[in-house]
């Protein structure tokens, strides 16, 4: 599906656009942001066209997020970093700006520049319950 | 590994603290946040105690995003978002909470709450290769 003719991360999958690969096999490639949030800033992509990830199959995610121990691993180490976050964004509302699914693994530091707001809150009585058993539904499990 | 005694996450894989379960598997277990940054914020985890990715196999960590796509589309479903972020914290520095890797499936809203900065940067001339050649020892690659 990679014939997305103007999605730059088909492009770089496709060896059109150059890119600067970490690693690379037959689902997936991980390549240096060049617009990093710190350096040592990598991102890890799916090789064919997937918008947002429930368009994935699990084994597709599962093959491509198979690399994330050891690029979690590299990129922190080579960053001389104290901590890293992966961040996978789905729309345009959660700040995706390709798309195209990746993963950024982002290198952090105490004080550093990237931060999040995080204003956490809390269920009304009974709320709670009755989001559960949506998502319940949704998932369509068994419990 | 789940004899974490003091782990808030081992213990609700344990079933020792209740958790509302969104679905379950051998590995892995998702549950709402209940203090969640917006209704239907969900938590994945390995029900055995990780405290960051890169101390997970590739394996583990498979089986356990394998949930990811059909959990980005309940709960952006569910919650009635535009989107959804994905998003797991490796240390202090990058906003880990909770030392038990877990994954955040966080629906978004145009204007809505949660946010990040994100100054991204550039490299300067003949330092991305520098990084990007101490990535690709890192990994190992043949590249």
């Amino acid at each position: 599906m990679s014939d997305e003719a103007d999605c730059v991360f088909c492009r770089i999958a496709a060896g059109q656009i150059p890119s600067m690969k970490i690693l690379e096999d037959g689902q997936s490639i991980a390549f240096l942001d060049i617009n990093p949030l710190a350096e040592g800033h990598v991102l890890l992509i799916p090789k064919d066209h997937f918008e947002t990830l429930d368009e994935m199959s699990p084994d597709l995610v599962a093959a491509v997020t198979a690399h994330l121990p050891l690029l979690v691993a590299a990129v922190t180490r080579v960053a001389g970093a104290e901590g890293c976050n992966v961040l996978q964004n789905n729309g345009r509302a959660s700040g995706q700006a390709v798309p195209h699914v990746h993963f950024h693994v982002i290198p952090r530091r105490s004080g550093d520049a990237l931060g999040y707001r995080w204003p956490a809150g809390s269920y009304a009585t009974g709320r709670a319950e009755q989001v559960h058993a949506a998502l319940k539904q949704a998932v369509g499990g068994p419990m």
